[in-house]
This record gives C-alpha cells, sequence and structure tokens, in this order.
C-alpha cells in the first residue's frame, strides 16, 4: 500500500521563501523568512508525519500529541489510507481534539492525573501490534522528513546563517541534514525559549541534559524535557550555537510578523524570530534565513499577544 | 530614468497561490487563495503604483491616499528614484503617516474640515507642474498594472469563477484585462460591501451610479464614492456580477482566514471569502479562486474582529 503512494516531496507543499525587508532593517541584517505556516495542516510536522507514516509497513500509526503532529499525523494517514489515534490529555482543548477528528483519526482522551500519556499509548500499542508508534520528534524517518525543508532552504538561497526554532530537535536536525545533502555554508542556529533551555545546557556540557518539568513557555511547541537521541547525535556537531529567547522576544516576535510581515505565527513558529531580536549583533549585516515553522494558535492568545502592539 | 527602470513584471513578486481544503469543505466547493498579502507594503496597489510612476515621464508623483495606494505609490517612487508627495488627512492614524514616510515620500497633512484633498491636490499640482497627478484607482496605467495578477490568475489555473473586491473597481477591471489577455473562461465576479454597493446598481442601472457620501464599511479600501470610469467601461461588459456582502460576512471572512488558513487579511482583503459565505450556493462545485486583495490592518480593528472567533 505505502510503496504505492506518492512519496512526500510530491505531495508537501513547497516552504513559502519570504523576504522581510522592513523586518531586516529593524534587525540590521537581510532577513528571508521561510515559512512553513501554509504547509498542510499549518506547520512543518506534515513532513515528518508523512515521513514516517509512508516509510513504515504498519497499516495503523499510534501517537501521543495535543499539538502539530497530531493534526499532521492524522492529515498523512487519511491521505496514505492508514488508521490513526492519536492519544490527548482529557483537558485537551475542543478545537485541538476536533482538527484531529476532522482528520478521519480516532482521539483517545486518557485523564494525565491517572495515566501519563506515554502509558497510555503504551497499552494501545499492546493491545494493536500492527499498529506503529511514531514518535513526534526523535525517529530517523522525523529526521528525513524534516531534511526536505533543509534542501529547498538551500535551494532559496546561499544564506550566511539560518535560525530554527528548536524543541526536541526534529526539525533543527532535519534542517541540519538537508543543509549537507547541498553543501550548503550557512551555519545553523537554534532558536530556544531560555524557559525550556535544556538544548542550550545539553551543548554546554557534551551531552544530553533534560529539564526537571515541562517547561511554562509561550512555545508551546518546545515544552519537551530534552532532545531526541537521534536529533541530538546530529546536533552536537551542526549547530553552530543555540539562541536563548527570553518570553518577551517570543511574544514580539509574533507581534513583528504581523505588523511588518503580515504574517500570522504561532509563538513556536516565531522563536526564530525572537532570536535575531535578542541577539542582532550576532547576524549584523548578514543573510539571514529564519523558519517561521507553524502558524496554528488559539485566537484568544494571539489576541492577547497582540494587545501590545504598537 | 524611467526607460533603464525595470519593468514592474520583474520587480512584482509573485502572487501566493494558496489551496484552501478547509475552507473549501466548509462551503462546497474548491477554492484557491490568491494571495497579495505580502505583495512589497502589503496589497496589490504595488502593482497599480508601480505601473503608473514607471510610465510617466515626471520626476515627481502626486496623490491623495490614506490607505494602501500611499504606501504603495511611495515606494514605487524610491525604487524609482522619483519624488513622492501624499495628501493625507490631518486624523490620519500616525502609523500610517509613518508608514508611507518609511518610504522617504512627503506627507502633506490637511485638514479636510477647511479643504477637500482633492482641492489640496489640485493645489500642489498648480505649484508644480512636473508633478504627475496619480489617481489610486481610475487610470490605464493603473488597470496595465493590476492586469499583471489576472495573467498570474490565469496561469495558476483553469478556474470556473475568479471572485475580486471590488472598490473603485481599478483590481478587478485590471483583473478582466489579464484573464483576457489570457483567454480565460473564468467567470469573473465582484465582492462590494452591502453598505457601499454602487458597483452593483451602476450593473443594474448600466451606468455609472455613485454613493452619496463616503460608505462606513469596515473595508475601508472600498469607502470609493463611485467606479471609475475607465474601470467601468471594462467591467460593464466583463463582469458576470456582483456579489454583495454584509458587514458580518466581512468579518467572519477575516476570521476563517486567521483559522482555517493561517492567514491575516485586512477586511477588504477577505471580501471575496465574504461572498463565498454570503452566497455559496453560486459557488457550490466549483473550482474559485479568490483574491485576498491585502493584509495591512490595525492591530486593535483586527484584535476585535477576532474577539468573535470560535
Amino acid at each position: 500500500m505505502s510503496s504505492a503512494a506518492p512519496p512526500l516531496e510530491l505531495v508537501v507543499r513547497p516552504t513559502l521563501t519570504l523576504p522581510a525587508p522592513r523586518l531586516g532593517e529593524r534587525l540590521g541584517c537581510a532577513v528571508t523568512l521561510i515559512v512553513e505556516t501554509f504547509q498542510h495542516t499549518g506547520s512543518f510536522k506534515f513532513r515528518a508525519a508523512y515521513s514516517v507514516a509512508h516509510s513504515v509497513p504498519h497499516p495503523r500509526l499510534l501517537a501521543a500529541s495535543s499539538g502539530n503532529f497530531g493534526q499532521a499525523l492524522a492529515y498523512a494517514c487519511r491521505r496514505l489510507g492508514k488508521g490513526c489515534t492519536i492519544v490527548m490529555p482529557e483537558t485537551s482543548a475542543r478545537v485541538k481534539i476536533a482538527a484531529v477528528e476532522s482528520h478521519g483519526a480516532r482521539v483517545d482522551r486518557v485523564d494525565t492525573s491517572v495515566k501519563s500519556r506515554a502509558a497510555r499509548v503504551a497499552e494501545l500499542a499492546a493491545e494493536d501490534p500492527e499498529a506503529y508508534v511514531a514518535s513526534a520528534y526523535d525517529d530517523p524517518l522525523v529526521i528525513a522528513g524534516n531534511a526536505t525543508l533543509g534542501r529547498e532552504i538551500a535551494g532559496a538561497g546561499d544564506f550566511d546563517d539560518v535560525v530554527v526554532p528548536v524543541g526536541g530537535g526534529g526539525l533543527s536536525a532535519g534542517i541540519a541534514v538537508g543543509l549537507a545533502d547541498r553543501r550548503a555554508r550557512a551555519r545553523l542556529w537554534g532558536a530556544e525559549p531560555r524557559l525550556a533551555n535544556d538544548a542550550a545546557r545539553s551543548l554546554a556540557a557534551g551531552e544530553i541534559v533534560a529539564n526537571e518539568r515541562e517547561p511554562a513557555t509561550l512555545a508551546d511547541g518546545a515544552r519537551t524535557l530534552s532532545l531526541g537521541r537521534h536529533n541530538w547525535t546530529i546536533l552536537r556537531d551542526a549547530l553552530a550555537g543555540i539562541v536563548e529567547v527570553e518570553e518577551a522576544d517570543i511574544a514580539e516576535g509574533v507581534r513583528r510578523l504581523f505588523l511588518d510581515v503580515n504574517l500570522k505565527s504561532e509563538p513556536t513558529g516565531a522563536l526564530g524570530v525572537g532570536a535575531l531580536l535578542a541577539e542582532p549583533e550576532r547576524f549584523r549585516g548578514r543573510w539571514v534565513a529564519c523558519v517561521v515553522s507553524g502558524g496554528n494558535v488559539d485566537p484568544g492568545v494571539y489576541r492577547d499577544l497582540l494587545t501590545e502592539a504598537s
């Protein structure tokens, strides 16, 4: 079944390459935004999800996610004619549950005060040996899917720097691989919330360091406990460094994208712009590709972020 | 000078062609958005402004505008090395004045309780015979500029219908010309606020009918008194019809673009989606290209529009 289905390269929407001169003037560098907010299901996660669902022979996929990966996997499985179950906390916003269900997937709600999501996934996996348990970020197939974006970036320009949001590291590791495939000379920077700076601490320590608990950052896509092991193997060598971004700069990144570029971004998607705002001197006079990884944000959250817009 | 400058086709940003399956499912048709929110200065007006400023031999341009055309003309003139003066009401929002000035144009503020903008433009034109007075919508050069978008639409697909916001008619007339250039078979529909329905009344009457006063529609780009004469000559034959859009559907159009497509639009830009929401039966089962003409909207206005988002 999956061998007859078209490969990711034929179904992915090419990323939107958007010069941002007004933002660049403000920051003292040339900025080209690499925009994944218009990707299928609204974030880069489709690349990873489709890559996994297409590559494994299993007829059903199973994952824990309350965010973009769940939607993306549900949609990818529908396109591929595979079954899909997403484990979500009982307390998830109705709109997020509805989004997953709208793509034909089954949502399994778990009371996380009684049982962890991982435990529930393990239960379901034991019940259905033909189901593949998909990780949102730590899987070579995830990296391979996200590498398509790295190759697109390399094809869009001879950038000095590429700045990319970092949570579990699946996107940044994939981009590192894709840039290397194309022999791109760009330096690769991770943009990570300071509140969730496990990747920065890992680079400093030379080994994976985990956050003690899920960090309460506005960038909900970066609320991971640690980098994935597969990603770490790549990132420890490929990253030029990590820029730690304060919450205020994440919010200001969302606002600048709205005001200067007419672009709706989710907070996690604005981490890269937040990094440029946080450390402009690092990028002054250079040509920077800045990845805006996704656009799915609750309207109430977005409205509050706009309140401080000038 | 202008003969050495590159033509519009070489400096315009190609429009963004964005399939919108979720919106289409809701409406019962296939929707492809034609997105001009990422055009230079954030709206299609750059096409018209650059076309005018590039084509005329005058070293300076002069126009009345408190909106997108002023910004676009200022930016076009800067690129072409020409002078530019934009007449704006003294009461204009500071951010709009600043946007025009940021492109190096001079802003002439007029107290409209004492003198009309048109009268002030006439004064300035008398003082400077070498300045070209540019109309935001009623000029064959405006139509020629906007025709580039019509040709791009024709190249993007064999659409059944094209839906486009109508104010003064410069965009719709330009698109009509561009579609005809490419022998496109699509029917062309105008989307007009019901509060400012002079174009609908003009089509019914067979002659230009004007609004008595500037209509107070949310779609501020459609607050024109009447269609331009050049545009009317084209539109009276080229339009399949006009869909009149209630204010509530304009607002819902902005919200649907935010929720279903991750797209920031200004209210005028959402008129086309508002038309699909208003009369879905007209487009059921068809392939519709829907033009989102611009994205520049005050954050406060946008925040209020999002308040009712589900």
